[in-house]
């Protein structure tokens, strides 16, 4: 199975491919930022992602496109320019028929390090061992995108959209998902505090 | 010139195409309003506005396209998917190469009835009005979108994106600017207060 992550970011959106075979086994693919300029207008910037996604989707053929959860956290202007292109990857993915999944940030770092709080370094430096690759990838934009579609191999009942969720789970999957509810309440939390 | 006009939301979006003619003669054209189905998950929900605002875009040829500017003064999810559909109308229209521009639901108010706190109705009757119909636009969103193409007809210098903006004004343009730029400071006093 192929799946193609992303990290949404109107500057800078990262894509991670990689391949789950049997026994749970990924091997790297690809991985590349598409960037837009910051002096052109929305539109233009839009158009390049738009156009760069649309290229990786056509050339990787994807079983799936995992893309991260946008939330209203941060910055709100480049909250909404996140939502926007990871709605253009919706869009791109499912003009194609291929299904579309979310993982949030926290799931995502909780999937590739065991710990929902982990840093940039270590997603950085379990992306490189889980994936046997001879460096670390570069730049982490990159590594994001392929942690991504690492939590879709691991764990793709998750947030499938428009898929049956938590239907039909596995003693460890079950256990997964617990881990991921009591997550999100310690990152609502979180959020809550700073809001 | 031909302006289409988006009142961007992702259960319903309003569309509106009217003709600029000489000495300012605004003619009405079309009005819909695409709807996508709360049920369905967000990509394919975003992929039945896109097919339909890229429809609309292919069928009108508009001279350009004019969307409502999305802020986060609202609910922050309702926002999000606001913003993401916004994003397709631009790429939609950048992708043909037609121009985007963008105008604030307060800006639309202020050129359509001259009060930028102007009521739903009372945008609705001066739309019915510009446009010589014979009854209110229906549904509401059909009208946002009619004054939103409206207002850029009446202000094309004011938000053409990655246009020169306010280079070449008018001396009626300039103090349309600065009332603009007044609304948007009360605006923005308006939302600081509610946030």
């Amino acid at each position: 199975m192929i799946i193609l992550g992303v990290d949404p970011g109107l500057t800078r959106c990262g894509v991670g491919v990689i391949e789950a075979g049997a026994y749970r086994r990924l091997s790297f693919i690809h991985v590349d930022v598409i960037r837009s300029d910051p002096q052109q207008s929305q539109d233009l910037r839009l158009l390049r992602i738009w156009e760069g996604l649309s290229g990786k989707i056509e050339r990787f053929a994807p079983d799936v496109v995992s893309i991260e959860s946008v939330f209203a956290q941060h910055n709100i202007n480049t909250v909404l320019g996140t939502a926007q292109v990871a709605g253009l990857a919706m869009v791109a993915a499912a003009q194609r028929n291929i299904p579309v999944a979310t993982h949030t940030p926290s799931q995502v770092k909780l999937a590739v390090t065991g710990n929902g709080r982990a840093g940039k370094l270590q997603v950085e430096r379990m992306v490189t061992r889980i994936l046997g690759l001879n460096k670390l990838p570069d730049p982490p934009d990159a590594a994001d995108a392929l942690a991504q579609a690492i939590t879709h191999a691991l764990h793709p009942s998750g947030e499938l959209m428009g898929g049956e969720r938590e239907q039909h789970l596995t003693p460890a999957q079950r256990l997964w998902a617990e881990k991921i509810h009591q997550s999100k309440r310690e990152g609502n939390r979180m959020h809550g505090r700073g809001m």
